[in-house]
């Protein structure tokens, strides 16, 4: 089950590179192949159910299996969730075509929104395949960046000097909140992973 | 395993009915009463892994009973995200103190929403409980309705007439998602004790 996790989050990590270049160039096309490969992801992740559900049938595993086997099933559906955080994204992209959902002067936190996502993304991956756990201090490190963008956009909504319409506003809420969750999910599979390789649950980072 | 869904839907439900009690009075006190009840949730979502865990090892479940485990893992943690939502609303509520959240215009709509929560999360409590088919359908009913308040808020937002700040707009699309996310994952829910009593995926309803 290892390896489709790595999979799955393989396929996430695409997601969420194509939607960032959709929302960023407004393609509508691009955000169309992020939203029709979501299905793809969602798949994975049922298949993941069925095989857990066959290992346990057929080799009743001892109590350590078990941890990682439920393990799996959580992580499954958090990566699951980060592809639909990608989806709507791209959604979103498709919904202000052939506007740029975000206003230019909020542009740059977007950008470094997309690039901490994508980090935590691709070092999730490597986490999962190697099991090395600075790969999870890195992707601590990537998401209180992210806690601090969201923050910030926050900040900027409710500023006198945000001028844009109340239906922008909402816009760049949302994305904001799409790109934060999505660094929360990974943070959760990160945590599970550091759980079951030591045994120890660590609290830096929020649970997701 | 069935008896804790039902104690945890439970308590979601009273964290839905508190929180909008607190949202539609700015009543902080009880705001924060939702906010700490809500690590009670995830308690017993742990526990509930916990349970599993010792069930699979312990008993050596055939295939059928599998499903229903590894149903009931995915069903508590969809409970527990209702209750991290219904703890969203008492937090933006909370932020917003001494106002009220939604302008007066949106509030008749908003009363709709937590009216269509509230029963879809006392269903959902009677569901796990009795398996009585009928009330998924009675859910199911109400997330249409909640899916059309949904996109209501988001028009009215984008009408012209919206005249509100660009960060009370914010706080009405974030409001409106988090009672729209409730119902989707109660549908959610009620899909699996579907799936688990009649063996056959219905597609109504969106995925949670």
């Amino acid at each position: 089950m290892g390896e489709q996790l790595v999979e799955i989050s393989r396929l996430v990590t695409e997601a969420m590179e194509k939607a960032n270049t959709a929302f960023t160039t407004a393609d509508t096309e691009l955000a169309q192949d992020v939203i029709a490969s979501d299905a793809r992801i969602d798949f994975l992740q049922n298949h993941l159910d069925e095989r857990a559900i066959e290992i346990l049938a057929l080799q009743g595993p001892v109590a350590s299996d078990l941890r990682v086997i439920v393990g799996s099933l959580r992580m499954s559906a958090s990566l699951e969730r980060m592809g639909d955080l990608a989806r709507h994204i791209a959604q979103l992209t498709r919904m202000r075509y052939p506007e740029l959902v975000i206003p230019e002067h909020l542009r740059p936190t977007f950008a470094q929104f997309a690039e901490h996502d994508i980090a935590i993304s691709r070092s999730l991956t490597e986490l999962l395949d190697t099991r090395n756990l600075d790969l999870a201090r890195d992707i601590n490190r990537h998401n209180e960046q992210v806690n601090e963008l969201h923050a910030g956009i926050f900040k900027a909504i409710a500023s006198p000097d945000f001028n844009a319409a109340p239906s922008t506003a909402v816009d760049v809420a949302l994305a904001s909140r799409y790109f934060e969750r999505f660094a929360d999910h990974g943070i959760s599979v990160s945590r599970k992973v550091t759980y079951l390789v030591t045994g120890e649950w660590t609290t830096n980072g929020n649970v997701g």
